[in-house]
């Protein structure tokens, strides 16, 4: 068992209700991993991943090695048949077979070039740890879905909901640099398997993958799209139609108190204060990015729990 | 209960008991920090502390995780509303506060910029993690001081005089690079706390800074300050008058075998080899240096006691 | 006990039974390293030996601290009696001496500088760890030697023999770059200790050491070398002779399907694909890479074994 996207849940309801088991009781497997390893290979930075995966391992009772690859080790080559008389000193192949005999988990953090639309919707180096791992994969954020998020938002909206299908909107703000897709579609994926009312803002020329968003609603006009919003999720991202390029820097979308009115606000981080969402939000009792956090730790515990009992 | 500044210590003498009971038994309280994590948070280098602190969490039972944060995440943000357009990408609320959902106690090593006096006086990092953390804060050498070091030196002390009331200095000595104050200042406040003659040498305009160095007699003259000496401590560190400048290189203060006499050499390392002192001292019986490295672990280990016990 | 070189296995025969019998039953000895910690230490780039050499440790029940010395820390000094004016900020005598305060066993990793042969066959690091620390030293590729590699590959080739005395070609082939001595070096140290028939070929001007390789023959046509061969171990060097040197990059050296005839394919990674052997061998039966990675665990946990038993 993989857990590579939203789309491996088969039943975000029940999944939901096992992470709040876990919640409660977080030391209830902790012999469920023991003498059992979890390698997080890093190719991009992290804090949240880094850190909550790591808990939610220790939880479980397993052993977590980290490596960062660029830093740790070397580029890694990726393309089939590749003469590799260049900057890559090791393919996929060999790497992936090759930590699969160390550890019985394996989880990967790789970003999207933003430059090569085609590439990071191939999602090379999951995929190819997919392929040629003998062991399970678990995504930590790729190029283009981050389901660990995903999973946790979900998590986070059942249980700060005072209704049963509540509204969320997810909305786009401005940012100083072009930032991936990820986050975006990973919650859109897991909004569309919740009940809940849900819709999407964001300026013209900032749709998402139309193959993901689906017959979401997407509103261009921000204000239209809070009206009644229980949940406000924001995030930036760099534009899908003209990949990875920064049409809009429109501060006029950045989320404010008024803007939210009686909503809560949720945001993956990090997050930049006073660009993306004003102070005034973040240090009040509607923010709930710390709650979300801390369900980083549970997410990953249940998919890791999941992993390990599969393997049994 | 944080553990800040070698203020922190109620009664040093105690401390110093506990610390010698620790060492003389290291695995005595290895089931208190069972399933507890410490974070090890480094803005800086470090080799010492960063083996030392995660073996005495190990002593004790705890999950350390280290990251590093410049090169593992990315750059924090410690300005009160900032508008966060340029190269920090997460402000300290956020990240100490969620760092806060994963480690039980947090660990943090943040070094002066030694150009701003004021902003790293204010002890910008430390005191953010302080604020914004909802976990206990240890010091692993902020911008002004280095409370585990001087801990560890105050334990070496007490092992190895063979009076009462041993005389010791702390004497600057020369080096190419602009060093920080932080030992130089917790090792002093260490000393005021201890029944000790104490004193200190360096050459005019390194006073260290008179809040700290209060009615510590400060020699000018190297060889005067050394008379009768026990115990010699050494370190260099930058002008806090002109701050943070080098003023002075005169290889005359470095300390030698002669100038020693029958005294203790101390030194919290890394320390370069005849530009502080000289080979045959550090190479001597005389030395401590090696002794006191491994101190780090016992009062890191009851710092980390401490905090344990004061947690459940 | 320290583990050095190849030279410190005493009867590789036996060696091969004990690391058989580990393989067998991994967790065996999970009591043995509790409360004992290996520092890993890593002044070059790891990948399977950063893995494998912790996943030994955790199967002994060991804690593993991983440090990337030049990263995480600073410059070391190797030079006696050096005026450390300069980039190196602490001595190899005091952090020898110091991380055997916090560590039971200290792995170092350190390659060759590839331009002064002297200095790379002094061992300059390795050997001050060995001389200046107080606990056992293990190679994890040094100047000279990989004698973890070697011992992986001796077991390797003992599990996959089909014959009491299988013929075993150490092959040269192409690099991009100058790449060190160690692995062929320790390759031919554990065979020369093997019960094979064991050749070498390589270009003119590329033999090895010969204090090494002493009567081992050397072939320079390497089609007359397999002749007959079970095992084509292959690994690229730079010259020994003309110190460093890229002498050949003829691609006529690259090992392919036909090459091999009936004979498995060792190498031990990174392998750069279609440079040092085509992708038709790695993705092939013939090729045991994956398995020799498997089995450095097993020649880590039975030299870290061995020195947990030696200290008790």
């Amino acid at each position: 068992m993989n857990y590579i996207s939203i789309q491996d849940i088969d039943d975000i309801n029940a999944w939901i209700e096992a992470a709040k088991a876990i919640k409660s009781n977080p030391l209830g497997d902790v012999e469920l991993g023991k003498h059992k390893t979890l390698g997080l290979l890093f190719f991009n930075s992290s804090l949240r991943t880094r850190l909550s995966t790591q808990k939610a391992a220790l939880n479980l009772g397993m052993n977590p090695i980290v490596m960062n690859v660029s830093g740790d080790a070397w580029g890694i080559e990726f393309g089939d048949g590749t003469v590799m008389n260049g900057n890559t000193a090791e393919h996929i192949k060999e790497a992936a077979a090759v930590v699969s005999q160390y550890c019985d988990i394996i989880a990967v953090r790789a970003f999207p070039t933003l430059t090569d639309k085609a590439k990071d919707e191939s999602e090379q180096v999951l995929n190819a740890f997919a392929k040629y791992a003998s062991v399970p994969i678990v995504n930590m954020e790729s190029a283009t879905g981050h389901p660990l998020q995903g999973l946790t938002d979900a998590l986070t909206i059942s249980e700060y909901t005072t209704k049963p299908r509540p509204k969320v909107v997810l909305s786009w703000a401005p940012h100083v640099k072009a930032l991936p897709h990820a986050v975006g579609n990973s919650f859109v994926e897991a909004m569309q398997k919740m009940d809940v009312e849900f819709v999407i803002a964001n300026p013209e020329g900032y749709n998402l993958n139309p193959e993901i968003t689906k017959d979401t609603p997407i509103y261009h006009n921000q204000a239209e799209a809070f009206i009644g919003a229980d949940f406000v999720y924001t995030k930036n991202w760099s534009s899908y139609e003209d990949y990875g390029q920064i049409k809009n820097t429109d501060p006029n979308w950045m989320i404010t108190n008024e803007k939210l009115g009686h909503a809560k606000f949720m945001h993956c981080l990090p997050v930049r204060r006073n660009v993306v969402v004003e102070d005034a939000v973040l240090d009040s009792d509607a923010s709930l990015v710390i709650q979300q956090a801390n369900n980083r730790t549970y997410a990953a515990q249940l998919v890791l729990k999941k992993i390990l009992e599969d393997l049994q």
